[in-house]
C-alpha cells in the first residue's frame, strides 16, 4: 500500500494511529490500537523465543527509561548524538541538513560534514521553501530529551545493558559470551519525524547485545548449522551489482567474522521463517566508511522494502568493539576488564539491533494483498496474528449453541466472536485484521474452518481442541477436517 | 524479609537492582535483571489473561508515554498533580510535608492542606532535622516531568485510554461495556523516592479502564459466579473491627453497587487463585472523603502486608464516573457522548490499577520462607516462576546425556540448564530463585525430579514431555513419576 493508504488502513483497523489524536495529535508519537498491540506484542514475543534462545546465557532485562547524565558523556551521546540542521535567517524554517538536501537535490548526504552542508547549499543555490531567505550556517543540534538537571530519556536501548554489563556479569556466574536483550522505548528529539512510525521521537527497541572474547571472533560452535543459510547481500564494494544471495559460508569466506556471519545467517533465518516476509523484500546492506557510526567495525542495516518508500532501515547487525565498555570504564572508574581462566580482556560486543515499530510497520505492509474481490487481506504469519480464530454463529438461531462452543475454547486459544453482520462480511472483517481462520457453527451444529489464505473450508468432527490445535500447528486443513459436500449435494 | 535483606536478596539473585549503579544510581529509578524481568513480564501475562478475559469486549492498547500539554489540563494534572512540601529556611534541606508529619508525629496526615501542615509544624515544634532552622510555608510542587514545552511525561497511565476512549469505542463497533487495558510507564518527580520499587520515580502500571453505562451499576451477568467469594475488607466505617471476612453478596447488601462489588471480587480472586498470597496479608482498604481522589465515588485500595513495611497500597479499584471523559470533552471540544440504542450518555470508567513494581515488590516478599538449613526457598506459583525447571547433570560424566535431554525438551519448556556446583548447592540456587522443579539425570541415565515446596523426589520413565506437562500443571510428583526406592535398597 502506498503510505496514505497504509495510514488510513492501519488506524481503522486498530493498528496505529496518532497518539495525543482528540488534541490535534503530537508529531513523531503514534499508540498502538486493539490490534496493533496484539501484534507488536507477538513480534516481541518472537523475537525473545529466536534470539534468547542462541545461548543458555542470553537473558532479557528491563530498565529505566530515564538515565543518569554520565551515561551519556560515556556514551558519548552528550557530545555527538546530534543532526545536522539549516535554519531560515529570516523565518522560522529549518530542517535536517541532510534530509533536506537529499529531497532537494537527490544526492545522498550522509557523509557531509557542516561546511559541506553549506558548500552543497551554496553550489545548488538552495533557499527557505517558505519565505525564500538564506539560511544560516548548518549546525548540529542534540538530539536528547533532557529530563531535570542530571538526567536524560535514553536516546537509545543499548546504553542499559551496557551499564548493567558489570554485574549482570557477576550475577550470571562470569560466563563468555553473555547476551543481554532488552525491548524497551527510546526516544530522540527527531527534527522532522515522518512516515508514521518509521520516524518517531518515541519509539521501541529489540535489541540483544553480545558480550564476548575479541580472541575467538573467528569461532562460533553452531556456525554449521547456518553456513547454508543463503543471504540476500549487498556488500559495499559490489552495490552497483544489486542484491547478492551468497551463503553464510562463502561471505565468511569472503573476510567476514564467523562471530559476526553466523549472526547476520541467524538475523535472515529469522526474517524468512519466522516474520516470512518475502525474500525479494528483505536484504543486509552493509554500510562502510562515514556511512556507519564510527565505532563500529563491522556495520549492516536489516532492509525491508517498503511500498512507496523504498528500501527502510528496520534493524542492523554492528559489531561495536570495546567502544562502549571503555568509555563506560573512563567515566565511571569502574573496571570492565575481566579474567576468564587467566586471560584478561574487555569484552568486545556485537549487537543485533532492531526497531520494534518498524518492524510491525513491514509486516503490515508487506504481508498485505488485495483479494479478488478488491478486499484487503493480511497475511501474517499465524503466530503474529492479532487474533488466531474467529468464531461466528452463521444465523442468529445457533447464537447460544455458538457460544457454548466459544466459551469451551476460549481459554485456550487466541480466538474472538462475532456474530454481527453477514458471513461474508465477518470473513472480509478478519481478514483484513490478520485472523488466519474463521470457524462458523451452522443450523446442524456443525463446525466448519476457513482459511484465510487458500478460502478452502472443511468440516470439523473430532476432537475440536486437537483439530484446531494441530490446524495452528500447520497442518493442512484436508488433514484434519473433512472436504464439504453439502454444496455440491444441494 | 526486613527492607535491607531484601533489597540484598533481590539484587543478588538478579531480580532487582538501583539504575544506573555504576555512576551512583539515580534516586527512585530501578532496572530489572536477568530474574526480575521474567517474573515481572510473568505477572503481567497473568494480569492480561485474568483481566483482559473479564468480557470479550475488553481490549489492550499500547501507547505513547510522551502526552500533549493538553491531556493534562483536562485531567486536572497540571492545577493539582502536586505534593506538600516543606523547605527549610535557612539550609537545602525539604520534604514531603505529609510523610515528614506522619514520621515525626506518628499522626496519618494525608487530608491536610497546606494550613494544615503549617499549623501541625507549629503545634509539634518541628525544625529543620539538617541545621535546626525553621521551616518555610509549606507549598504545592507539580510532580510531572515536563518534556519541551508542549508535552509532559505521563504520571499515570490512565489519561491514555482516556483519550483514546473515542476512537476505540468506534474501531471496536460502539459496544458497552469496553475496557481499555495498558500496561506502561509512568513518571512522577516524586520527592522522596523511597522503599526500593515501592514508591519510584519511573514505574510500571498495569490498568483496566472500563467503559460502562452508569444506568446500569447495579447490573453483572456474571454477579452469580462470584457472590461467595469472600473478601477481606476494611471498610471505612469499621477500621476499629479490622479486616472483615464478607461475601461479594453481603458486601453488595452494604449498599455497595453490583459492577463495582463484581471487580472487588474478581480482584480478591486474582490475588488468592493467580498470585497465591497468603490470605492475611492481603486486604481491601477503603478510602473515604479527603483520603481519596475527589473524583472517585468509591475507592479501595488493593494492600498487601509487607515485612517491615507494614500495609502497602499495590493497587486499586477506583469509580472515577464521568470525571475524565468530562475533562477532555471540555478541553478538546470532542463529544465524549455516545447513544446506544437512542440512549445517550457520557460513559463511566471503572478503573481497575495495579502498580507492577509494587506486586512484584509483594510477590517476591511475601513468598520468600527460609527451610530448615536457614536457605531462601522463594515459592512462587509455578506460572509466575522466572524459570519452571532446571536440568542437571547429577556427575560431569553424564553432562552429554544430559545436554541431550535437555536439548529435546527446552524448545517446549521454561528451563535452564545448570551443570556447576554441589547437586545440593544447585537445588539451594534454584530455590532461592523460585524455581519450583528441578530434575538430575544420574549414572544410569535415570531422571529424577524434585519439588521445591515438598522437597519430595520421584523418577520419571514414561514420556518426558508428558510428564512434564501433567507436573506443570499442578500434578501431583506421585501420580505422574514412580517414588524413588534406590536410596532404601543402597
Amino acid at each position: 500500500m502506498l503510505p496514505e493508504e497504509f495510514t488510513a488502513f492501519v488506524k481503522e483497523k486498530g493498528f496505529i494511529y496518532p497518539s495525543s489524536d482528540i488534541y490535534g495529535g503530537l508529531a513523531g508519537f503514534y499508540d498502538y490500537g486493539h490490534n496493533g498491540t496484539k501484534l507488536k506484542r507477538k513480534f516481541e514475543d518472537a523475537w525473545r523465543k529466536f534470539f534468547l534462545s542462541l545461548n543458555d546465557n542470553f537473558f532479557e532485562i528491563e530498565t529505566a527509561n530515564i538515565m543518569h547524565k554520565n551515561v551519556f558523556k560515556a556514551s558519548g551521546h552528550l557530545e555527538n548524538f546530534t543532526d545536522p540542521i539549516i535554519r531560515c535567517s529570516k523565518c522560522s524554517f529549518f530542517s535536517r541538513a541532510d534530509h533536506y538536501l537529499e529531497e532537494h537535490t537527490g544526492d545522498r548526504s550522509e557523509d557531509l560534514d557542516l561546511e559541506g552542508f553549506d558548500a552543497a547549499i551554496k553550489e545548488h543555490n538552495l533557499k527557505c521553501p517558505k519565505c525564500g531567505g538564506e539560511f544560516k550556517p548548518a549546525q548540529d543540534l542534540n538530539l536528547m530529551f533532557p529530563v531535570n538537571d542530571n538526567a536524560y530519556l535514553r536516546p537509545e536501548t543499548a546504553q542499559s545493558p551496557f551499564v548493567n554489563f558489570k554485574l549482570q556479569y557477576q550475577l550470571l556466574r562470569e560466563k563468555m559470551p553473555m547476551g543481554l536483550g532488552l525491548i524497551g522505548r527510546a526516544y530522540r528529539n527527531e527534527i522532522s519525524p515522518r512516515n508514521l512510525t518509521i520516524r518517531q521521537r518515541e519509539f521501541t527497541q529489540a535489541e540483544l547485545q553480545i558480550f564476548f572474547n575479541p580472541r575467538l571472533i573467528d569461532e562460533h560452535e553452531d556456525f554449521d548449522n547456518v553456513k547454508h543459510i543463503e543471504l540476500s547481500i549487498m556488500r559495499a564494494d559490489k552495490r552497483d551489482q544489486g542484491i547478492q544471495k551468497i551463503t553464510a559460508e562463502a561471505l565468511m569466506e569472503e573476510g567476514l567474522p564467523k562471530f559476526y556471519t553466523y549472526h547476520l545467517a541467524k538475523i535472515q533465518q529469522f526474517y524468512m521463517n519466522v516474520l516470512k516476509l518475502p525474500a525479494e523484500k528483505f536484504r543486509l546492506y552493509e554500510l562502510v566508511g562515514k556511512e556507519k557510526a564510527f565505532y563500529n567495525k563491522y556495520h549492516f542495516d536489516l532492509e525491508a522494502d517498503i511500498e512507496g518508500l523504498g528500501w527502510v532501515e528496520i534493524g542492523g547487525l554492528h559489531y561495536r568493539t570495546d567502544h562502549d565498555l571503555k568509555g563506560h570504564q573512563d567515566v565511571s572508574k569502574q573496571k570492565m576488564e575481566i579474567n576468564v581462566d587467566g586471560e584478561k580482556f574487555i569484552p568486545h560486543v556485537l549487537e543485533v539491533s532492531m526497531g520494534v515499530d518498524r518492524n510491525v510497520y513491514a509486516l503490515l505492509d508487506l504481508h498485505t494483498r488485495d483479494d479478488e474481490r478488491g478486499n484487503k487481506v493480511l497475511a501474517l504469519p499465524t503466530k503474529l496474528a492479532p487474533t488466531q480464530l474467529a468464531l461466528f454463529p452463521l444465523v442468529n438461531k445457533v447464537h447460544e449453541k455458538a457460544r457454548e462452543i466459544y466459551d469451551s475454547i476460549k481459554d485456550d486459544f487466541d480466538i474472538k466472536y462475532d456474530k454481527s453482520g453477514s458471513v461474508g462480511r465477518r470473513y472480509a472483517r478478519s481478514d483484513e485484521e490478520g485472523t488466519p481462520f474463521c470457524i462458523t457453527v451452522d443450523f446442524e451444529d456443525g463446525v466448519t474452518i476457513r482459511s484465510r489464505d487458500t478460502t478452502e473450508q472443511v468440516r470439523l468432527n473430532g476432537n475440536l481442541h486437537e483439530s484446531l490445535r494441530k490446524i495452528l500447528a500447520g497442518a493442512k486443513l484436508l488433514d484434519v477436517g473433512s472436504k464439504i459436500e453439502a454444496n455440491n449435494n444441494a
